[in-house]
């Protein structure tokens, strides 16, 4: 059988990622590729590592993108730095902390589980009651920003406890880069890693990471080999390091890169503030329309991150049928519950260049549309309204 | 500093890789991107899927591309089929034999090492007697195609060797893919990796591998964890199994895989005996210019790879005097030597969509130009008309 060449159809992603992606970025992804080792891809590599340190406020010398997707970038900070027997804590508040008990089992490592209910941030006294009690625990690893259930933690506390008891810290921030305040330097994080499908709005396909000087101590004063060769950050280094003479590692994914590029301009173009407060601004008027339908958050106000709205699916409802009529009718993706979650809660996500007023309106309309076929009872266009008052009030 | 949209050089690309890159595939690239669970891109994995069975030439289930580059692929075969203790017979003839090794220790394995020079093929007597001097090896790897010297060495006798001990087999086809003869199934091959960028004139970034029942059934009965959570395949199958519903792993690289799609496509149309022909025909007008101007090549003719055509620096020529004014003067990229080659070879690729007469007509040209410069004394169009004639008589 003869396949034909792929023509993907035209949807709005207001999912839990991909986003909506730039149609600069992808442009810039289909510029002619050159040479991994070209002095001017490396001129370039060097931008990116420039701008990603912008978007993760940090200076720390080695921040860069692992050339494969977030759960790779997770897999490297966990493979650097955990060793067999090191003990590590990890708060579980959501699907990713139970990938992270995953990393660090498969390292040789001890995983001590504190958790809190799906929905709710990492509360900081278990956090220290669980370093008390495990006196000999190295690492603390947490999800800034979880992707499952829409909430957000507060990392600079739990960094600073961590510290306290001399452990090192790894940060979950996938969902939460370039959409909700996040500083590695003033936070004092460790390692960190994220996705570019995000609120970057590239493409899926990359992991930024960072990694602070005390983490890169823990991980060339090692007792043992890094048990990932195209992880180990030691030779990475040499292929990102920068200064001088790039060691040849792994052929670098250069057209995924250029769409990186392009997305980190862009976000240092709009300003990291400006972008934080754009997700802030459409987050509430997405809410205020949600709200005026009877729909209700997964997550207390304190705690919702603006750039993904899990919400509860009403009583009765079908939920993967109102998604395929969103997807059907209105080529309009949103996100499906993950583990615990399935079938009881949606995720609507307002992430980078996915994160504008066309969208809320439109994902409004769609819903109060699909949801009216299945029996709800709204009143046309009242979320629409409430969602444009909020937007014309900020 | 304010940094800008990035837009590379035209280069063009005749190292070993990344090659030039079908403007059809940057453009594909390019398309609009939509979720990694949407149906429609659902239904395109399962047409790269089987694209890759026909450029594998395979029926093997479990044919994908992990979603990382080449040196991940190799990673994926590596931990997935080495469980601690493992004994692993590992062919060297180049730099990628290395490679094998550092990753088969780091899955707690024991690499017994056969070396051959560098521009060898594999000797397949020095494997059978390694395989007589270790009952208790379990594996066999090798390099089909060396991309450090442009060695080929012959895959199909060496499966049948290591079969006929008892071993399972893994070999590298970062090269040979596309480009020249491979039969993952008349052959017996139980687990290939292989690159996007080379043969297939993709962008770097993913890894087409493909697994045998019989390399399952080892990965499914395994004692240990598959060290890595993100290349374990376990849980991979899940998500490109097919078949059904599909489970979360990661977040597949989209456009990554839009562009991988219309490489496979365009292979398709063309024929993969047409495809490994236009290799061969182009080498051997490449070849014809190179030796009139006194240029040697590294491999002996038996096993030389028609894609990556090693050739001897001449005496007294500064290697990096001459690739920086091809570079320079026009905008033309061949390969340096790695490892103990460095400084010593030059590795000029002819590689997918790079493989055609303008290329060899204008590298033999720029090549004749370059080294003239530095004292060569060359007859201006000797190299040219050689291979005009070799392409004319084809």
């Amino acid at each position: 059988m003869t396949v034909r060449s792929f023509h993907p159809p035209q949807r709005t992603l207001m999912g839990p990622g991909p986003s909506d992606v730039n149609p600069r970025i992808l442009e810039a992804m289909s510029r002619l590729t050159i040479g991994h080792l070209d002095p001017a891809f490396v001129g370039m590599m060097d931008e990116v590592k420039g701008l990603l340190k912008y978007a993760f406020q940090t200076e720390n010398e080695l921040t860069m993108p692992v050339s494969a997707p977030g759960s790779a970038g997770m897999e490297s900070c966990f493979v650097n730095l955990v060793e067999p027997g090191d003990k590590v804590i990890i708060c579980q508040n959501g699907v990713f902390g139970g990938r992270m008990k995953e990393n660090v089992e498969r390292c040789g490592g001890t995983a001590v589980m504190v958790e809190d209910s799906w929905g709710d941030a990492v509360d900081p006294q278990k956090l220290e009651d669980a370093l008390k009690a495990n006196p000999d625990a190295k690492v603390v690893a947490f999800v800034h920003a979880e992707t499952s259930t829409g909430a957000q933690s507060d990392a600079e506390t739990l960094v600073e406890i961590a510290h306290q008891y001399d452990c090192l810290t790894i940060v979950d921030a996938v969902t939460s880069l370039a959409g909700t305040p996040l500083k590695v330097d003033e936070w004092k994080i460790d390692a960190i890693y994220s996705g570019t499908q995000k609120c970057l709005s590239c493409t899926p396909g990359l992991s930024p990471v960072s990694f602070s000087e005390r983490a890169l101590d823990k991980i060339r004063n090692r007792q043992t080999t890094v048990q990932s060769w195209f992880l180990d950050l030691n030779l990475v280094m040499g292929y990102w390091g920068g200064g001088g003479k790039r060691a040849y590692h792994h052929t670098a994914p250069v057209n995924a890169l250029y769409g990186l590029h392009e997305s980190l301009v862009i976000l240092q173009d709009e300003g990291l503030e400006n972008a934080w407060a754009r997700h802030h601004k459409h987050h509430l008027a997405l809410r205020a329309g949600l709200e005026s339908m009877g729909l209700g958050f997964v997550v207390d106000e304190a705690h919702r991150l603006p750039q993904l709205n899990a919400i509860t699916i009403p009583e009765g409802v079908d939920d993967a049928a109102v998604r395929t009529a969103l997807l059907q009718d209105y080529s309009l993706e949103i996100g499906a519950g993950l583990g615990v979650m399935a079938g009881k809660v949606w995720r609507i996500g307002l992430m980078g260049h996915a994160c504008n007023t066309r969208n809320v309106l439109f994902c409004l309309a769609a819903l109060e549309d699909v949801l009216g076929r299945v029996g709800a009872k709204y009143e046309r266009g009242v979320a629409v309204n409430a969602a444009e008052k909020v937007l014309a009030a900020a």
